[in-house]
């Protein structure tokens, strides 16, 4: 075995995982994946795998070139109370960060617009990481019947500001800063989330 | 001469401005482009691109297999008055409808990720062909300070819900009604054309 066999340093080793991980999330969906199956199509040890990624959400994060974790976007502002406000502009802080990466706005779109099953897993994977959260997120107070309905229409908002910014460019939502699109977007995700909608 | 020579019914010629025109259309934007520099390009005279095609915007739409003109979306509801339940419902049946074809909607969000070109030659159309119209329209009152940011909320409202329906088909927003999302997102688009926006 040369020296450099399997050393967890390797790059091309975390680089073998994500390619992995890409094919078997695309393949299985995120849920059904197993970092094990991963594992076993990188060739590598499984152990190796929790050495360069955290668990599946991180893994999944680096497989499909996310460029940061939704979870945070939701968390709540001041007083622990559920702000719109707040969503909107962490959201686009976080994508204008990820601007100058690989995994800008544009390229996550473009790689779910070319495939139904990278949609499908990110579908899954939001599922999975902020919409079935402990109740107090967003719509996931027992008993809510429009649940998923309001999940769905804060999606549709964050991501329809994402897509006329940075595809689109249409301004003034092109360059505005953050908080002033927060401004004008947070009392469309106050509503969704929390307020009337079957009127 | 062959009888097939130059007759307009011959089904390459159609084809031919229809590529010509995606290259000026891409290369030049779409205010630029000109009718007679596409007919040049396709080697054809240019009343054949009128035979073909009606004005520029029935070009474009070919050229860029946009399913439907923007334009009737925003049509004023009953008695004239704008109403956003119309807006939504307009827009999503016309993508519903154009769903069978290769102008879905994700073939259309592909093309404008995969070429900033083609995005900006979508943003340019837009803006001549239904931002600019004649007093009346959404935001289109004269010294109305906050005419672009509604025009921009309108359409990230309007991107994200058929970006939520077609491309991540998240539940219930993928299979509901247009009728029923109209009236849980139509109260956004009436407060983004014409309610209090800038609180």
């Amino acid at each position: 075995v040369s020296p450099l066999g399997r050393r967890p340093g390797r790059p091309e080793t975390r680089a073998q995982i994500l390619e992995a991980a890409r094919a078997i999330f695309a393949a299985e969906g995120y849920e059904r994946a197993s970092l094990r199956a991963i594992a076993r199509r990188a060739r590598v040890d499984p152990a190796l795998v929790h050495h360069y990624f955290a668990d599946k959400p991180a893994l999944f994060l680096g497989a499909m070139r996310l460029p940061f974790d939704p979870r945070p976007v939701q968390e709540h502002g001041e007083a622990g109370r559920f702000s719109g406000f707040r969503v909107v502009q962490r959201f686009l802080e976080m994508w204008d960060e990820a601007q100058r990466s690989e995994s800008s706005f544009v390229a996550v779109a473009q790689a779910m617009c070319a495939s139904p099953a990278v949609a499908d897993a990110v579908r899954e994977f939001l599922g999975e990481r902020i919409f079935r959260r402990a109740p107090g997120a967003v719509g996931d107070v027992p008993a809510e019947p429009l649940a998923m309905e309001r999940r769905a229409l804060v999606s549709s908002q964050l991501m329809g500001l994402a897509w006329t910014r940075y595809v689109l460019r249409l301004e003034p939502l092109a360059s505005a800063e953050p908080a002033l699109v927060a401004r004008w977007a947070g009392p469309t995700i106050d509503r969704y989330a929390l307020g009337e909608i079957d009127g």
